[in-house]
């Protein structure tokens, strides 16, 4: 943290969650403050989803969307690929080497569908059952990678990136993933390690100025030490959960998840929501000297920007 | 293939697998022209693992070593890995950043103890049983990578790179690869096309000078293009055999291989030998200017090199 920005923050409270740290912490890790469950029982998840979710900071929901559903999104996705106006925005990642899109963020201002899938009560309803009602998405995105392209990515919790860079207080978020395309073996599968939601990383060195312009990429600070991810490891395993296209993973801002590259000819593709409550809105960021731009990070009612595409 | 060495190679007779083409081929495959089975069926090798192999282009088989043989070559390869002098030597793959030794060619020559293990007869008469008597190792080398290190490796055929850059003539080679470490999803086990050793794949590109340098971290040459895999996979699938420490995996020459990043803490260690038939022995390359060095690819009966280390 630098000195400025942890004076600010300590003039209102300790911060539990010091990252980006100049020296070596004196623990690998340190105990998360908040409940993991805070939403009512009722809802679209069951009782044992809920439980599974608490135990292990995350769980995979088969079947989220039925075969019209989820021709609906692909199609969707395809439109919104499709647009060449889009390929020289902030908001949209595209391939190097052939200028092809393959992320856009802020889809669900993009398109009315996608902004309806992150407004729909059973996706809401769901997510508000783990972290506790009046929610908001803090970001969206839809990812595309044909068959084997789409490099790994490292261990790291979404969380440790969200305080430092974009200055999200406590872990009261929670990331909605929808894959479109089946996930096996070898095209690159999310990877948790359960359990690792309850424990909070620290990370050494301080942040870069415009981090997120290579982090998306490749994630450089924000790193976890290989001793505290391998005495995590040791103590919870590696999950890397598996199904059929339309499944819904729902896992806590803090469960430390990574992927392998694609070794497959199958395209994987995903719609991608972050939901926070309001009262965890973002504030100045506590480990970088400015906030990222907004295409990464919403707040709760501001439209995000006019959009003249 | 460069002109003159086409002319040269095609007085004798025609060279059944063109590769490193300038322009791209007809068909994404050629047909083997070598049988797969050619030993006797007596020997360590049941019918089931010689009939397994013969449609796969691959078998494994757990329990190779003992544990008392496994507790041996661990204690083996850490004593090499720690030779001092070794760092600097050509047939040493160091770290990048920390020097640390990652593989040893040629260790049969520079261990007794492999050497003996090279020679041992349940490990040649097991290869023999597949493509037949007489044979001797074109390479050999150890291999270490602690946990979280260890980038994968992309789909290639070794007959392609053994043809091209060695002068191997004919699909007449075995890879046999003792693993040191519990093989597992996430720590970046082999990855096999079964099925694809009966497909030569001929790739495009001319082969760079000293190619070797570059292509044992990670190759450009040789690489096998996105539709012919894609095709391939379609047909064949992926698999990934997993299992205990102490097995051996015997993959044919031509079978199709890659790898993913260890994302586990579990560090990954194996003995590595290619063994090749007396008759097909390394003459020419057929696509690149020169033979590769010969810590690389030693010839039948040739010592080594002397060691005065």
């Amino acid at each position: 943290m630098s000195a400025v920005h942890a004076q600010r923050h300590n003039t209102l409270m300790e911060d539990p969650y010091p990252t980006r740290l100049a020296t070596p912490a004196e623990r690998s890790w340190l105990p998360r403050q908040e409940e993991i469950l805070r939403g009512p029982e009722e809802g679209p998840l069951t009782s044992e989803q809920r439980e599974e979710f608490r135990q292990k900071g995350y769980v995979f929901i088969p079947g989220f969307l039925d075969d019209d559903e989820l021709a609906e999104y692909q199609r969707e996705l395809d439109t919104l690929l499709a647009r060449e106006d889009y390929r020289d925005q902030d908001f949209t990642i595209t391939e190097p080497s052939s200028n092809d899109i393959r992320s856009i963020f802020a889809m669900h201002f993009l398109s009315a569908k996608f902004g309806q899938l992150a407004q729909s009560p059973k996706l809401v309803k769901s997510v508000e059952q783990l972290i506790g009602e009046d929610v908001y998405v803090m970001q969206g995105r839809i990812n595309y990678k044909p068959g084997f392209e789409g490099k790994g990515f490292d261990w790291h919790s979404d969380f440790e990136t969200w305080h430092a860079e974009d200055g999200m207080p406590r872990m009261n978020a929670i990331s909605a993933s929808i894959v479109l395309t089946d996930n096996h073996e070898f095209n690159g599968p999310l990877m948790l390690i359960p359990g690792s939601h309850e424990k909070f990383v620290p990370c050494i060195g301080e942040t870069p100025e415009d981090n997120y312009k290579s982090s998306l990429k490749k994630q450089e600070a924000g790193v976890p030490s290989r001793e505290a991810l391998a005495e995590l490891v040791a103590e919870h395993g590696i999950e890397a959960p598996k199904g059929r296209a339309g499944g819904l993973l729902l896992f806590d801002c803090n469960t430390l998840h990574g992927s392998n590259a694609n070794m497959s000819p199958d395209a994987r593709s995903n719609i991608f929501f972050v939901f926070n409550r309001r009262d965890n809105a973002l504030d100045t960021p506590f480990a970088a000297k400015k906030q990222r731009p907004d295409f990464l990070a919403h707040t709760p009612d501001g439209r995000w920007r006019d959009l003249t595409l």
